[in-house]
Formats: structure tokens, C-alpha cells, sequence
């Protein structure tokens, strides 16, 4: 059943710290009065006909129908030929789009201030084609692959968010200089979408040449788009500068609203139970997921009233310099959403 | 001729701003008595036998003479179909080992202090391989070859390095939970070289993790070793932490004492002829040399009176933050390696 003018979203706790984050995220949307109901499923992975690793049927039926994920942390199974989770999930329902925004947090000090940017990652394809040959003994080949269709798809959605979200450029990272027919492609298609785009600034930039330029003054980039592997390395480098990866959300967005939002952190088995994680990265990526859905107000509210909770020092986690309960952290958010 | 005790070095002084650098190199030799001689060579691409890509014949045979190289930045070609001479001199005379070391300058300001480490980075094969192929209309595929021979080469290397170097640990780089065959394949070769360097400690990193733990504290780390592509992006993260490639040395390292040191930084056109240009890099890319060759001293003199120049802040060029000519700036050293 679904209550009136409630949505579905599908709630994937995951593992180690994953359910005490979880539990954080439904506890702040009770108290933010969000018109969402939740349904866990739990996510290990299980083999289907012919040895097919596959998500559990109960989470394929739920999110086939509710469309809308959030997802904790996912342990990697250290089984040989056992897929990561998290791979199975962006490949189950075709989440092409990875983004990743990445916006300096007041009062959480790093060495650098006023970042604000966002990584779009193709998700789907380049070096995680998992295509991979022994050519003799001692040579092994892995396939990068570049599709006209992907690159373009992820071009347009690049431009899209731009538009979408006020931003004015998209930069497009890549080594065509080195890898030139597949990577050529990926930049081809860009510079073809970026036709389209006249009020977005488009320029290009070599990947190496985004890491140093990235780490000399991030403030330059605005949205970059990317191939998978780039997306994956320039991703956890940009989180890396506002405070790592438990302060950074994280969205998979795939064709017809179907998206999952997850925090990209680990499952921290040595703390997990103890009422010690820092839930921000969740509590963000449920953020991004509200704005999806178009429920932009209550997610302003959550949005300051976490960054309120870090900007004033009072009531923080171990990690992020306090001493605080991950108990005490949603209690002091939830507070400070009530009165919003 | 050789002059008495005199060793032969090629020197390739290179396009733009190469010429002014590469003057200011062999002037502080000069002043700080090192015992060598310079073969002075072009390199443009010309074409062979079956239109293959090769360098001129009188800069080969120099370098396989002396067997050492000097080289100023190299303008890319924009023709298609027409190799990169930086990477066409890499393959020309085997040279596996790309080493970046980055030390903070003191004197420098970046965000970052105490940063001392050195990337080793693959340099013949991996996603360089050039190995492209169009499957069908739209579809490209780009392949990443990792050979078990390679990968040994690079590994000893890398231990070797930290070894004669008093480092004391290597991260081998990778990303072997995607590319399973491949970045396993020469991960599993750095675990084996590993067991031989017991006084080393030797640990495994994926890259995305490198990344963000770089920039969150880049004292961690020592020696990182990895395949050709993740070196490309780490070696230019790493100089930008310290200051960027106008003050970051590198050498490429062969078989037999073969090797070309090289500063890594564009050509300038902007700037060319103009006595603007900053040395530094070539300048430390020659002190590399110089203690390739085992003249330790010379090139510790030259590092310290250019260390010194920079401390003092009183010549600087102007991408230092200073208002000095080229010319100046190298005076300024010589008159302090002349003192030494
Ligand atoms: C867990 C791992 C397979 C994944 C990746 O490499 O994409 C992670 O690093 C990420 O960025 O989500
Ligand atoms: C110039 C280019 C081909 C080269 C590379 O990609 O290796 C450069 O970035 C480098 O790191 O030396």
C-alpha cells in the first residue's frame, strides 16, 4: 500500500555502519516531514541461472517499481569471479550517469576553500567493460570500450545538469592525445552535444592536466564529464579536497527518473554497532535524491540543517573532529529541521 | 673528441622556451665545473623506410653513444597519425622507467608541506600500448596490454630505487578490482619482487584511494609504483601539490645506463625568446642526471645553490612570484655553485 501523496523509495542499508546511517537518514526525514516511505531490502548477491550473479529479486521487484534507491555501503566480496555490488547494481538497472558533487563544507577546514564542482561519470562502459583476454602466458589484454551511444548519452546529460542547475561550463577530461580512436570518440561526441549548448561553456582538458590543475586551484572547474575510469580516479580526488569520502554524496542516474543515490564510503566493520559513523554522506545523497524527485524544499532543509550541525562545531562525530554520538549528530539535525 | 675525463651528454634543447632552459642548464655546469660535454641534437618526427615515425638519425646515434640524455619540452605535433616525440623517444631507447620524485620547495608556498615522494611509473605498455581497434560503426575499442615482464622490470626497478634511494616503502597502484587479469597481473608481479626486498615494506593501493589520500596528507606516501596511464595522472596530481611541472624533475630510465631526464612542462610559446622562462625543472631534471651518472656532489651543489635562489626570494622568475629574468635567475645560482 502507499500512503496518500507519499512515495516509494527503496532503502538498501547495506553493511558494517551501513544500517546506523540509514537508520540516521529515516530518523531526519521523519523529522523533516518528507513524504516518503521506505522499503528495505537487503542486498547480497546470489546466482541466477547458468551462474549468473545477480541482486536479490525482492530488490530488482522494488526498485523496479518504486524507481528511486538509497543505498548504504555494500561490503566487496573477496570471492574470485564474485561481481562488486555496487557494479551489479549501476549494470541491473542501466545507471549510465554517476555524479558526484563536490562542495566545500563551512566549517569542516581543509586546504582548500570554495570548491564547487561536479563529476559526471559514464558509468557503464570504457575500462569496467570487464572484457579481459590471456594472449599467451604473461600477456594479458583488458578492452577498453567507447560507444558512440554511451558517450553521447552521458555528453547530453552533462549539459543538461549544467543547464539544469545553474552552472556554466562542462569540461570534458580525456586522453586522446594517447588512447586516440576511443577516447576521440568520447570527445567527439562531446564537442558534437556541446553544439547544442550555446550558454554552457564547453572546453576540453587532459586528464593529467585536470589533476594538476585541480589540486592548484579547484575553484577553475565547474561540471566535468568523463569516461568511467576517469570518473572513478577525478571523483575520489575532488572528494578528497572538501573532506573525503564521508562528507560527499553520490548519485546513479539512470533512463526514466530510475536512480540510486548512495554514499561511496566503506562499510567501517571496526566501528560498526557502535553508534560511532558519521552519516553525512548519506544523509547529502538522500539530499540529491529528494531534488530528483522534485522535492527540493525538504531538501534544503536537510541540507542546512546538516551543515548547520557542522558549522557549529557543537554536536560532531569523531571523524569530523568532535566527540559526538552518530545518535547525537541526527538528533541535533533533526532538531534544527523541525524548526525550518 | 672527448675532452680528458670528460662525459658526453646529448642535449636536446627542444622547442618554445627549450633553447633558454636548456642554456641556463649547460651554463650552471659550467660554473659548477661538471665534467661534461655536450652533443647538442634536434629532434623533429621524420619519416622511414614504410613511413614509420622515427627520430633523426644523428640524435640516435648520439644518444647511443653517450647513452645519456638532457631534453627541453618537445611541441606536439597536431598532425594525426603523427606519434608524440616524447613518447616515440621513450620507446626508441626502451626507456621503462618513468621516475617523478616530488619534494616541497622550500621557500614554495603550496597548500602542502613536507611532500617527499617519488612515483615510478610504467612506461612502455599499458593503456600506451596504441592498440585501437573500430569494431563496428560507433563502437571503439582501446586495449591496455600488461605483460608479466614488464611488470617484473618495473617492480624491481621501483624496489631497487628505494633501496639505493633510503626509502623505506613502495605502494604498488592499481586498480585490480576492475581490470582483474590485467592491473592482477602486475600486481601479483609486485607482490613477488616484494618478497625479495624484505627491507622494504611494501603495500597495495587502489588508485581512486591514492588519489584522495594524496591530497588529504601526500606525507603517507614514498614510493608509488604503477602501470603507464596511472602514472601519467599521478606523477602530474603529485608536482601540482609541490608546485606544478615548472619545478618538477623526471627521468626516463632504460636498460645499461640509458636514460633521458627531461622537464615535463609545455614548450611556452607565449613566452619564447622572451627571457622569461623558469629553468628550475630542467635544472633538477639535470641534478637527476648527474646523480645517474654517480656525480653526486656536482648535482647536490647545483640542487642546493637553485634551492637556495628560490629560499631567498630576492631572483625569481616570474611564475615563482618574482620579477627576474631567466638569466637572472640562472646568474643568481651559478654565483652560488661557484661558491660552493
Ligand atoms: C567499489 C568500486 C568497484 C567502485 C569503482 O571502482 O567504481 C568505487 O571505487 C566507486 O567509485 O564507486
Ligand atoms: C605528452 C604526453 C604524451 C605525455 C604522456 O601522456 O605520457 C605527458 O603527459 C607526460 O606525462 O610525459
Amino acid at each position: 500500500f502507499s500512503r496518500r501523496g507519499m512515495q516509494t523509495v527503496t532503502m538498501i542499508p547495506g553493511d558494517g555502519i551501513g544500517p546506523e546511517i540509514s537508520n540516521a537518514v529515516m530518523k531526519i526525514f521523519e523529522a523533516a516531514k518528507a513524504p516518503i516511505q521506505w522499503e528495505e531490502r537487503n542486498v547480497t548477491a546470489i546466482q541466477g541461472p547458468g551462474g549468473r550473479w545477480m541482486i536479490p529479486p525482492d530488490c530488482k521487484e522494488s526498485m523496479d517499481t518504486s524507481k528511486i534507491g538509497l543505498k548504504g555501503p555494500l561490503k566487496t566480496p573477496i570471492a574470485a569471479g564474485h561481481p562488486s555490488m555496487n557494479l551489479l547494481l549501476r549494470k541491473t538497472f542501466d545507471l549510465y550517469a554517476n555524479v558526484r558533487p563536490c562542495v566545500s563544507i563551512e566549517g569542516y577546514k581543509t586546504p582548500y576553500t570554495d570548491v564547487n564542482l561536479v563529476t559526471i561519470r559514464e558509468n557503464t562502459e570504457g575500462e569496467y567493460s570487464g572484457i579481459e583476454h590471456l594472449i599467451v602466458e604473461g600477456v594479458v589484454q583488458s578492452i577498453k570500450l567507447i560507444t558512440e551511444d554511451a558517450s553521447r548519452r552521458i555528453a547530453e546529460y552533462a549539459f543538461e545538469y549544467a543547464r539544469n542547475n545553474q552552472r556554466s561550463s562542462v569540461t570534458a577530461v580525456h586522453k586522446a592525445n594517447i588512447m586516440r580512436m576511443s577516447d576521440g570518440l568520447f570527445l567527439r561526441k562531446c564537442r558534437e552535444v556541446a553544439e547544442n549548448y550555446k550558454d554552457i561553456k564547453f572546453t576540453e582538458m587532459y586528464l593529467d592536466t585536470v589533476c594538476l590543475n585541480m589540486v592548484q586551484d579547484p575553484t577553475q572547474f565547474d561540471v566535468l564529464v568523463m569516461p568511467n575510469l576517469y570518473g572513478d580516479i577525478l571523483s575520489d580526488l575532488c572528494a578528497g579536497l572538501i573532506g573525503g569520502l564521508g562528507v560527499t554524496p553520490s548519485g546513479n542516474i539512470g533512463a526514466n527518473g530510475v536512480a540510486i543515490f548512495e554514499s561511496v564510503h566503506g562499510t567501517a566493520p571496526d566501528i560498526a554497532g557502535l553508534d560511532m559513523a558519521n552519516p553525512t554522506a548519506l544523509i547529502l545523497s538522500a539530499v540529491m535524491m529528494l531534488r530528483h524527485m522534485g522535492l527540493h524544499d525538504i531538501g534544503n532543509n536537510i541540507q542546512n540543517a546538516c551543515f548547520d550541525t557542522i558549522r557549529d562545531k557543537k554536536v560532531l562525530t569523531k571523524d569530523l573532529g568532535g566527540n559526538s554520538k552518530c545518535s547525537e549528530f541526527t538528533d541535533d539535525i533533526c532538531r534544527r529541521v523541525q524548526d525550518m
